[in-house]
């Protein structure tokens, strides 16, 4: 971990930076997946999942036997945390349903929105050394109370071609209607572009490692939208003297674990501060069983003494944050300030694995600074809005001379002539 | 025109596919003006702009003076004009603005989303045969609405490098606050990356010819967030044999006279009627100004006859339409059945054209079928949504146990610990 004592602002950007990877490099072999899966369908599936996974299958699709019987080998303690975070995040996201009321913008002229699930949409799932079945929650809830009809889950399998029950239970409880074992870029293109086995789907959502999110960045080329470009996680902290060195270290320790890249930052007015959470980070880290991950994220990790708390918000909102914990005496108060940051977590008790769990927000979240544009995902990320207008004859008497003032300026008159002919209708109809 | 007479459902896929460009060689011309772009920059944007618009320029800014000027040049009602479509485009756009209440997931647990306004955005506005200021407006409207701080538009000069006057006045009005004489790739390079003169922005919004929707695709993969993919205007129409002929022949004619690649449709479940449309498209594109795009646009257009009008919407649901006009004799329950579209026009007096211009709804509109899955712009494409959580000591002694075997369960221990530690700290707090 390295300390950097009040760096000159012009030095900020440069602290912000996230690393980067060859494009280029990458781009030609995810291009060479996708298009193999394009070309040859399941059969370029089969192939790439013995070669890349060393996986030997007869079948893509779980079936609904293995499904259901993914609940027997849970316990039962298990399945009722399950259930708990399940209504957590259910709540939130319901919440999120909003019924817009029409405007009437002139007299006679009604605009509203209405919003209208997407129909079909495709789930990524990691595999690899933890079996995020909380991602499975974050993304088949939403997509569930938005509506859709089909919600696909593809999620690669083991050497044997299994794939972990507690992935399966998740997905079952929450409303997944196809599981594929079907990893990397090979199942974003198969969701994209549909084969004999998966369907092609209309939006594709779900986090992975550099294949996957390329492939999805990538897709996006051939017209399939995507949830939010991903990078690696991050949380930068906000503490001051009152914080509790012991609770931040937890934290930053609790992002390190997840990969060698993890972003992890603590920006502080106390230096004080920063040392005890440097001396704690080491301590709790020997306790740690990913520790050999953690201990490779916090070689990049940064702890930054600003001036004061208000300087510390503002670096966050130039870094831009995926989570963002303030911990301090009054963290309402610098939340207000909070400009760019996926999701926020407010007080000493508000630690991030609430929000990755539990506590009923998302944590499918922008990274690497995308937070300045992006929105976690929401149930509104598995919904569109249609605008509807209804104009009555008394709406285009009133506003029907001042479209065909603008058609006319902007030489359209094809446009001018679609109000003209239906206002010389009303005028007839009125002297008849 | 061509007409189809209750055509297989098999085929109907077939009569959704839109145009094909060659994606290879517009993504190879594209990449080098980004490049060029990315590493020149203003000094590439002046060659671009010789090489590409024939227009010599010593600057790219234009000039306040030249802004303010333009309200001299418009005659009074059409400035007007402008104001009632930009009133109505207000109120529509201001109505989106929604105050999310808190949730409270578990007891001590509290969750809530806040809409910031996306700081920086570019708008690009595209030259050519029409002035598109009305673009302008549904663009810098819902931006200024939501409170984006830097709002800057490009748009091509002509030979002279001058700018219409009537696109300066719509900018000055709506509350852009840079304008650039840029046009092309480059334009959106130029903001992608910044240059000496053009800031950076955070997004980029807008219409343009293949160039620059190719572009607005290719930055993406540079992490640049676009608005939505684009492709030619399209309208389908939903006619009954109560509707009337020339009103849904001036809105065919409306859409075609965009461009020669636009799509036109009709559905309805009446021969008689698709043919009186028929005669009466050809009879109004005799006395249209831009005849000549429009026949060519006429050429590729469909008029499809299906035996009910709930197959019509079905049809219109596949074809997932930027504008979808449903006049019959009773819209709102047809309306109710669309599944995809962009923006929807109800009953005889509500033509396209008011939503292009005045009635306040948004016209950048998914086309080629985004519509199943994107939204057309509103106030929310300028905003993004940050969540927050506050979780009480209370709360997480509800739902710390909770997070505790989910984390347990993904073999994230650490970030188990980040709870344990404070569960434990709340304990020891109580016994002392």
């Amino acid at each position: 971990m390295k300390t950097i004592l009040n760096p000159n602002p012009e030095n900020w950007e440069s602290l912000c930076k996230r690393p980067v990877f060859d494009r280029i490099g990458l781009e030609k072999i995810v291009s060479s997946i996708l298009r193999k899966v394009k070309n040859d369908g399941d059969r370029a599936l089969f192939d790439l999942s013995e070669n890349l996974d060393g996986a030997v299958m007869n079948s893509l699709r779980v079936p609904e036997s293995e499904i259901t019987g993914s609940a027997k080998i849970i316990p039962q303690n298990l399945r009722n945390a399950i259930s708990v975070a399940m209504v957590n995040i259910e709540k939130f996201h319901r919440a999120q349903l909003i019924n817009e009321k029409p405007v009437e913008t002139t007299k006679g002229v009604k605009c509203w929105r209405k919003s209208i699930p997407i129909n079909k949409v495709g789930l990524y799932i990691p595999g690899g050394t933890a079996p995020l079945f909380s991602t499975v929650l974050m993304l088949a809830v939403p997509a569930k109370i938005a509506g859709c009809t089909k919600i696909i889950l593809c999620t690669p399998p083991d050497k044997n071609g299994n794939i972990n029950p507690l992935i399966l239970y998740a997905a079952f409880v929450s409303g997944v209607t196809d599981i594929f074992k079907i990893g990397g870029a090979q199942a974003i293109a198969a969701m994209a572009y549909g084969t004999e086995s998966v369907p092609k789907v209309d939006k594709i959502f779900g986090p992975g490692n550099q294949y996957v999110t390329k492939a999805k960045e990538m897709v996006q080329l051939d017209g399939i939208p995507i949830d939010i470009p991903a990078g690696p996680s991050e949380v930068l902290v906000i503490a001051d003297r009152n914080s509790d060195p012991s609770f931040i270290a937890s934290d930053l320790l609790s992002q390190a674990e997840h990969g060698t890249d993890s972003q992890v930052i603590l920006v502080t007015d106390s230096q004080e501060l920063s040392d005890y959470v440097k001396e704690e980070t080491y301590k709790q880290l020997k306790q740690l069983r990913r520790k050999d991950i953690a201990a490779i994220a916090l070689e990049n990790s940064l702890l930054i003494v600003l001036s004061s708390l208000e300087q510390c918000v503002e670096f966050s909102n130039l870094f831009a944050p995926e989570h963002l914990i303030i911990s301090t005496t009054d963290p309402l108060f610098l939340a207000e300030k909070v400009l760019n940051a996926g999701s926020v977590f407010l007080g000493k008790y508000s630690c991030e694995s609430a929000g990755d769990y539990a506590s009923g927000t998302n944590h499918t979240l922008p990274t690497s600074g995308y937070a300045k544009s992006f929105s976690g995902v929401s149930t509104e990320s598995f919904m569109k809005k249609i605008t509807f207008q209804e104009v009555s004859p008394e709406g285009l008497n009133n506003l029907g001379p001042v479209i065909e003032q603008l058609a006319e300026a902007e030489l359209l008159h094809g446009h001018k002539n679609a109000v003209t002919i239906r206002l010389k209708s009303l005028e007839n109809a009125r002297f008849q």
